[in-house]
C-alpha cells in the first residue's frame, strides 16, 4: 500500500546517523535545558515506606535504597511542546535531500495523527513551505483541529478506526503524491528523536564540569537514561544514540490495561501488536512498530523496561508540577514515576549502582496538556488516596523540606 | 512595640546597597533563568479584538498596538519557589553582621506569615543554624504548617486578626529576644528583593549579546521591568535597583475588591493602609507599608501602576501554564496580564516605545500553588467565559500557531 512505503532510503541505525541527523535539524529545534531538583533527588534516594508497598507485588519486601541524581531533559520546552519536532524535521529534511525541494513542495507530506506528531509535521512542513496533509479522526476536539490548521496544515477527516484512517491517507497520497511521514516507526524518525540522547549526554557533562556538586561525587557524566515508551521511536532513538557509550538506557510504560506492551513483548520474546488502553499517559497508548521493536527488544540497546500504575503517574506529575514548577503531560513523567515507585527498577539500581550511585538522565517528553485535562485527571483521585499521597510525600520518612531547589 | 522595632540600622535605599545585598546573598540563592516565548511576544504585540474590550472601560476605543519582546524572570524556580528568599537571607545576614552570629543564634528570629515569607525565613534561619519562630493563624492548612515545621521552624499559633497575631509575636519576642523579620516593609527586605532587578538587567543583556534576535532589533538590554505589587517589597526593591538606569519600572495589581490599593493610593496622593480583597492573586492582598509607599509613590522610581481583573489573571495563567509550560501561582502572572490586557498600559507602551518597541522584563514572582488550588480557580470560570477565552486565544486575530517557542 502506497501509504506505508518507506519514504526515503533509510540511514543505518547508528550513533553516527544520529549525529548527522542532529547537524541537519539543529537550526530548527531548541536545545532544551537540563533541570535538576534537590527534592526529587532526595525522594528518589530515600526508601519508600513499607506501607507504600501494601497491595503491590512488593508488599512485605524491604524497600530498595538506590542512590541517584536526576537530570531532567525538558522536551516539554521543545518547539510545539514535545520532542516530536526532532523526528518530523529530520524525516522532512531527509526527504528534501533525496527528492529535491521542488518535488517535495509540489507533492507535500501526509500523516495521520491528532497529537504531537501532527503539530510537529505541520511545523516542519510550514517552515520549509511544503504542503502538509494531516488526517485526523472527525471526533477530534475542535481546539486540536484549529491548532493544526493554525500551523497551516490541510486537515482531512476520517473515521476513528485504523482502516478508515488509512483509507483517507491512501486517497490523499493518490490525489497529491504526498509522502507519508509516519509518527514513529521509521528509521529517520528514530534517528531524529535520538538527537535528544546526544544532547542529554553532552549537556549533563557540561553541567557537571561547571557544577560537579549536582551529580554523584567523582562522576563526570550520565550512568543511565530513562525514557518513556509508547510507539518506541524516542526510546529506540536514544538507545541507538547511546549504544556505543557506557550509558545504559531504560524504558518506562504505564501498566494500566496492558499499556506495558513493550515490556510484556520483550519478556515473552514476541512483539505485541495491539494495545487497547485508556491510560492517562495518552502519548504511550500505542504498540511498538517493526523498527522500534528490533531496537528495544535487543538487550544491547535497551537494558530494561518497567511499568508504573496510574496512581504512580499522578503522584509523579503532582511532584513535577508543584515542586519542580514544570508543566508536563502525564506521559512525560512515566520515567520519573518508575525511578520513584517501581521497586524492580529501584532494586536493580541499588544493586548495579552500588554505594556510589548513578547519575540518571530522565526524559520529560512533552507538556501538551491543559488545565482542564489536569483537573479531570486529579478529580478522579478518591479522597482516601489523595490523603495517602499527601502522607507519602510529607511524612513517611521521604519528607520534602523545600519546594524548589536546583 | 518590641515587634515593630527595625531590626538593624538600615542601609540607604540605593542601587549600591542592592549590589552589596547581592554579594551577601548570592551563595544562598539561585540565579533564576530568563525565559522568552514567541507565542506570548506575538500575543502581546497584536491588538486585542474590539469584542475583548466589551464591558470594560475601553469599550469602543481602538485597541492599542504596542510592540514588545518579553523576558520572564522565573522566580518560581527560586529556592522555596518564590523570590522571598532574597529578602529573608539578606535581612538575616545583615542581622548577623550587626549582632554577631552567637547572639543571633541565641535569640533567634521571628515573623508572622503563613505564606512564602515564612518558608523563606525558615530556610534562611535553618541554613545559618538560627532558631526561627513563625507565628501562623491556627486555621492554616495542615500542609502549610507541616511544610514550615519541615524547614525546622518553631510554629506558634495565633488567632486570625492582626491584633491576635501581633500579641503572639510580642510574646515570642519577650520570651526569646528573637528579632522580628517583617515580610516586606523594611529596607533590608526591600534591598534583598531588589537583587532580582540587578540579575534581570544583566541576564537580559547577556542573552541579547548571544541571541540578539530574541529582542527588539538593535537593542542590547531592557527598556522596562514589570513587577507584581502586594506589600511592595519586591516592586520597590526593583525600582531602587534600576533607578539610576534608563530602565522604567512598572507595577501590576489585581483590581478585585480594591486590591489595586497602591495604584489608588498613588492616584489620590495618600497611602491606603487597609485592603480586604479575596483576589486569586493571594500574594498581593496586602497594602503598602511606610517604606514601600515612599519608593512606589515616587514617580522617579515607579513610572506607573496598573490593575487587571480576575479573568485577566486566569487567562494569563492559562497561557503561562499551557503555552510556556511554566508552573506559576496566580500572583506571578499579574504583570503579564497587564501587558496583555490592560489598554492603559498598552496605549502608553505604544506611545512611549514608538515604532521601535520595547524589551520588557516581566517578573514571575513565585510558583507556590497546587493542582487542587488551580482546579478550584478554574472550576469557577463560567462556561461562556471559558469559550470566549478559547476564542480570544485561538481565533480573534491573535492566533497562537505554536505552543512553545523560545
Amino acid at each position: 500500500m502506497a501509504s506505508t512505503t518507506p519514504h526515503t532510503t533509510p540511514a543505518p541505525l547508528t550513533r553516527a546517523s544520529v549525529e548527522a541527523a542532529h547537524t541537519l535539524i539543529k537550526p530548527y529545534i531548541h536545545r532544551t535545558p537540563i533541570l535538576t531538583n534537590t527534592t526529587l533527588n532526595n525522594l528518589a534516594s530515600t526508601p519508600q515506606a513499607p506501607e507504600a508497598l501494601k497491595g503491590t507485588q512488593w508488599e512485605g519486601h524491604e524497600p530498595a535504597k538506590p542512590k541517584v541524581r536526576l537530570f531532567f531533559k525538558c522536551e516539554n520546552l521543545q518547539r510545539i511542546g514535545a520532542f516530536k519536532v526532532r523526528g518530523a524535521f529530520h524525516a522532512v529534511l531527509r526527504l528534501v535531500e533525496e527528492r529535491g525541494i521542488d518535488e517535495v513542495r509540489k507533492k507535500g507530506v501526509v500523516t495521520h495523527s491528532s497529537g504531537n506528531h501532527a503539530q510537529a509535521l505541520a511545523l516542519a512542513a510550514r517552515t520549509l513551505s511544503i504542503p502538509a496533509h494531516i488526517v485526523m479522526p472527525n471526533i477530534s476536539t475542535p481546539s486540536k483541529i484549529a491548532g493544526t490548521q493554525a500551523q497551516g496544515a490541510i486537515v482531512h477527516f476520517s473515521g476513528s478506526t485504523s482502516q478508515e484512517r488509512e483509507a483517507i491517507v491512501a486517497a490523499v497520497v493518490e490525489q497529491t503524491g504526498a509522502t507519508l511521514i509516519p509518527p514513529y516507526d521509521h528509521p529517520n524518525i528514530i534517528l531524529g528523536q535520538g538527537t535528544m540522547g546526544l544532547e542529554t549526554q553532552t549537556e549533563v557533562e557540561e553541567l557537571l564540569a561547571e557544577k560537579p556538586e549536582l551529580g554523584i561525587p567523582g562522576k563526570s557524566g550520565l550512568d543511565a537514561l530513562m525514557a518513556p515508551c509508547g510507539g518506541g521511536g524516542m526510546l529506540s532513538g536514544n538507545a541507538v544514540a547511546l549504544q556505543p557509550t557506557p550509558i545504559r538506557v531504560f524504558g518506562a510504560e504505564p501498566s494500566f490495561q496492558g499499556g506495558d506492551d513493550a515490556r510484556r513483548g520483550v519478556e515473552s520474546g514476541t512483539r505485541i501488536t495491539t494495545v487497547k488502553t485508556l491510560t492517562i499517559a495518552d502519548g504511550l497508548r500505542t504498540p511498538l512498530g517493526d523498527h522500534t521493536w528490533k531496537v528495544i527488544s535487543d538487550n544491547e540497546y535497551v537494558q530494561g523496561l518497567y511499568a508504573v500504575t496510574e496512581q504512580n503517574i499522578k503522584d509523579a506529575m503532582k511532584l513535577v508540577l508543584e515542586r519542580m514548577k514544570c508543566f508536563v503531560e502525564p506521559s512525560a513523567v512515566v520515567g520519573l514515576a518508575t525511578i520513584l515507585y517501581n521497586e524492580d527498577f529501584r532494586n536493580m539500581a541499588e544493586r548495579e549502582a552500588g554505594e556510589e550511585g548513578w547519575n540518571i538522565g530522565v526524559v520529560f517528553s512533552g507538556g501538551n496538556t491543559t488545565i482542564e485535562a489536569i483537573t479531570n485527571i486529579f478529580a478522579h483521585v478518591p479522597e482516601e488516596q489523595a490523603e495517602r499521597h499527601e502522607g507519602v510525600v510529607a511524612s513517611d520518612g521521604r519528607r520534602v523540606a523545600e519546594n524548589v531547589a536546583g
